[in-house]
């Protein structure tokens, strides 16, 4: 009953196998072998346009990168302020970003919207005393397990763009997002207004394989230079291509995520009717629940792992009862049936 | 009629005295003249223990040469959402700590809580993955014109050394306090908890003079180079060490930030007597009200200077009607009657 | 042919089936699971003490990492002019490092002695104008390819403890100097002065595993936080441990440095007997020759790959010829005879 | 005897007298009063162009935040190895960047050559392996007491536009130069192909005055937000004014440097027909020697001051003997003739 992180899972057969298949014969290193030109030329198939795309192991290095890019140090990145950078990153954009600082809004189901936004962009003196707003970042899926429309997503970047702020949005649960909404990448991301987008693979099935992706190539201008002074530059580049190849190859990367999706729609319908119903709406691979004390320890006691979630997000008209503790139930494409029903016959009980 | 902040006084005239006079022969530089040395004395005397003093010529400096030396670069810094070092600083501190971060809390009349530092240092999932508080800082007097008593300097400072985290003091409006409270320099200061203070001089009537003292002088260890690459190193530095002679010379600091509180007094009670009642405790040199838009637009045509503010801290039961704005009034050693009465007939009509 | 780097070669076979071995079942990530905990005994066992451990996939950041937390921003690091950390890294060092500095040294054949240290070492006006040297990095093998003799090692590690320096290695080629010197590690590290090892199994067979040691473990505070600031911790991190566990079976790394030694000396000692001597003493994975124009086009036009180089270490007496280039030549575990017979063919002919 | 530094001196008298008038009235802070404005004025019309213009208190700012903005983090400035930025400022220009590099460069006289900087230029094996240059900064004066002829500034900044590099000239000591040379300000600099002046007012008898100059304005984008947080935005703005206004009213400022200028000469002139001839030119306010031990003791008994200075621009054909010291004696507006001849007396006997 594993359902601490999706990165508890291992790695897709198909992106290991494409790692072992990837050993033979000698590459150039650091992204100058033919493996990344063509993982390259897919991605920029997949998104319809041309990209300057960095590969690096790590999600919260390709957020950093992205963010320390997009905005000088005195710039500000509006974000929410339970994302994945604003509390589980140890300061990362911060630091890559020459003390650029996080301003963290509040928002219902882990989203923002275009009030929240217009409200904190209203706020400051202005330079040189405050800070300057330079950048939305945007998480999908959020870290709620929620997920933007594109209608959501297009609200939010118009109000940035209107004052000037870039756009990042962080995808290290991307896959889960498009597959719920069941449309393009491209229509995801660029074509809904934005600029700078964190592709993850590695929760979704990958070792360790990221991207950050600039829809105007111009701007990742100096990029190659951030990305190798952060540590980032893979030398054994190839191996990176290699995982993103198979994650794409037949479909894989959609097939992944609708199986983790599938996975916690399934985890969530059967809490449910087992009286414990999530917090929020499922939309991805991510279930929280309220658990009473005692079904807390039975799970612990037969072996299940998740962890306690805080939050400040929570739903008006649900508050958390004295003995009950709010957790995080994260599925993925590793995910097996018979762990969800026992986690629930054992949680319901 | 100015109010707009007391940085628009000049100099007071001892002072301005005491630089002309500290010209008279040659010195060494960067802090190695005699001057220096004897005001260091001074501050020890005063602060009734050994310091380690670093003179500086700008208060934003003084903070965040004092907060990056008290922190890591993970570590993350406690204060006010409506502090200087969070709103008005440009992002000075996350620079000079090497992406530390700010954690901003809210609280009422400026001021912090024992109950909501407690609150806000329960959150997080802890190293490697967050940030690690390890500063409190507290402004004294606030932005909002009240003070901490000593029992709430205590009290505060007592929940961050349970935790383990150093107490920062930003003193730009240090005497202001000291005067209102009516106690000593220490007794507000180390005997109360604090660990390093930021002891300001410029607001009060210096030039451009602020300290940087650590109660601990051990804790300082490194921070003379940490200044000079800073940029912050005066090679003229007898000039700063005249400053404060004059300023601490039979407690002239102490006379200047007297003459500032009882005209922020006095303005307060007339505005209030003319239904302009102030929206916090004036408790230091500044008044907060809220003008109609007519009020506004006289006084700014009598040429009348000050500034809107905006805030989070608003007193419950208190609310800005729709045709009013908040402003801030902010009195100096420099301010004088006719000044306030020639504002609050004009405000009050 | 191919000599352009050791990264070239890919996975060693034993060190990929390791890889695939790992992905069964489930594990938490982030170092929190069983093989991390038992890979890091195994490092203690090998260097025969107590170490703090982290290990990322890259080795600039390993390095990085290292410098930033050996010294404070003002500090120095002593090294080699010709030190990857100084040429090869993009400026990660002082980036990591809050803008410290590298004073580069020059030094024959890429090695320092005492005296050029001590030499540097009595430079600057001392704190607070001069930065402050705190740490001496030594390569070990060199990027010339050439090694440290354990005395050479103590020699320069006193001089550095006496002026209070931490000593770091930068271990990318490590095994390769300990099979040439027949040493245990221990011996060759922390009891030859060392303080921190950059331990390196990148180049010689992993996919993108280093770990960065401090000998003293009290050293490293801060250390997990440090590091996953800055976006170095893996999330799926068993598969880090795994490549150590592989590489370390058997004394699999051992045999893998010989193999690539081994190939480094018959390249050597053809090319001499072919009239093409190497630059300097081969006693690691690199031969350094120049090569005529005439040569060089062959070589190229028959898909030999390989680097020029620029070298301030140019042997007394030995000088570069108008129509000569000085290339570098890199072997590895997966360099055959076949390529090796091949070049030298092509380049004495 | 006083040639420790030309920051020894005080205030020149008319300086401090505008300081003193300044004193009247009120005047809004942050460079948002009158005089403020005046002043940027007069420096357009002095260097014969707009100009965007940033005064700082404190010269090692003004450089560490020119650099900063002309170079990205992993730009590399090109410097002579003996310049103030490489050798004095604890690593600013370092922290300031973000970690951004100095490539230090030997020359003679403390001067650079076309010929060095391209060498220097040619090395590296490029993005994003290595720092890239970005920026060439030259000092004028000299660190040495040297002065750049009009066409060996035009012949370094034609080398460095050509490669891309923005050019830095490092102006402490500016005015020493300018009236050696006898040329406008407009010609020293940007006709010269300069693009950023950092321009000192301090040791030629400011209190601490000094201005970032960048000739085309839009390069400039940004730096309001970046002196701020570097905490060089000076509340009381107006004295920063007035220091300049007072310098150059009615030529002061040239004045002051030919007094210093013609101090230095007399002291060089006098020590030469002592025995005691200077190492390198006198071009502007500092003369080195070496001096015997008995003499340098005989002058330490007497009162003198000035500092022993370290070197690798030495002469070819002159070397230190064994007894002997080299030293660095700076004169200033303030440099009497009597100090000069009682320091020739006891040197020479």
């Amino acid at each position: 009953m594993n359902f601490a992180s999706d990165n508890t899972a291992g790695i897709a057969p198909q992106i290991l196998d494409a790692i072992v298949r990837a050993n033979a014969g000698f590459a150039l290193g650091y992204g100058n072998d033919a493996a990344t030109k063509a993982v390259e030329q897919r991605f920029c198939a997949l998104f319809e346009r041309d990209l300057a795309i960095f590969l690096v192991p790590i999600g919260t290095a390709a957020n950093a990168l992205a963010l320390a890019h997009l905005s000088p140090p005195w710039g500000a990145v509006m974000c929410h302020a339970e994302s994945h950078i604003a509390t589980d990153e140890a300061g990362a954009p911060e630091f890559f970003g020459g003390g650029l600082k996080l301003i963290e809004l509040a928002g219902e189901a882990g989203k923002l919207t275009p009030d929240i936004l217009r409200l904190a962009l209203a706020r400051g003196r202005g330079a040189p005393h405050s800070v300057l707003p330079t950048v939305l970042s945007l998480t999908q899926a959020t870290e709620l397990g929620t997920v933007y429309t594109i209608e959501e997503v297009r609200a939010l970047t118009a109000v940035a763009h209107e004052r000037g702020l870039a756009v990042h949005m962080d995808g290290a649960r991307f896959a889960n997002a498009l597959v719920r909404l069941g449309v393009g990448a491209a229509e995801m991301t660029w074509k809904a207004g934005v600029d700078v987008l964190c592709f993850g693979a590695t929760k979704a099935g990958a070792l360790g394989a990221e991207a950050v992706m600039f829809f105007d190539p111009a701007r990742a201008d100096g990029m190659p230079s951030r990305r190798k002074r952060g540590g980032h530059l893979l030398s054994k580049h190839r191996f990176l291509a290699a995982q993103f190849e198979a994650y794409f190859d037949g479909d894989l990367w959609l097939t992944l995520a609708r199986r983790a999706n599938a996975a916690a729609s399934r985890l969530a319908k059967r809490l449910r009717a087992a009286g414990v119903p999530p917090v929020w709406p499922v939309e991805a691979n991510e279930v929280f629940v309220t658990l009473s004390n005692a079904s807390d320890a039975r799970l612990k006691a037969a072996g299940a792992t998740y962890y306690p979630w805080q939050t400040d997000s929570l739903p008006r008209k649900f508050r958390i009862e004295a003995d009950h503790t709010l957790v995080r139930l994260v599925t993925s494409f590793a995910t097996t049936n018979d762990e969800i029903d026992a986690f629930v016959r054992i949680a319901g009980s």
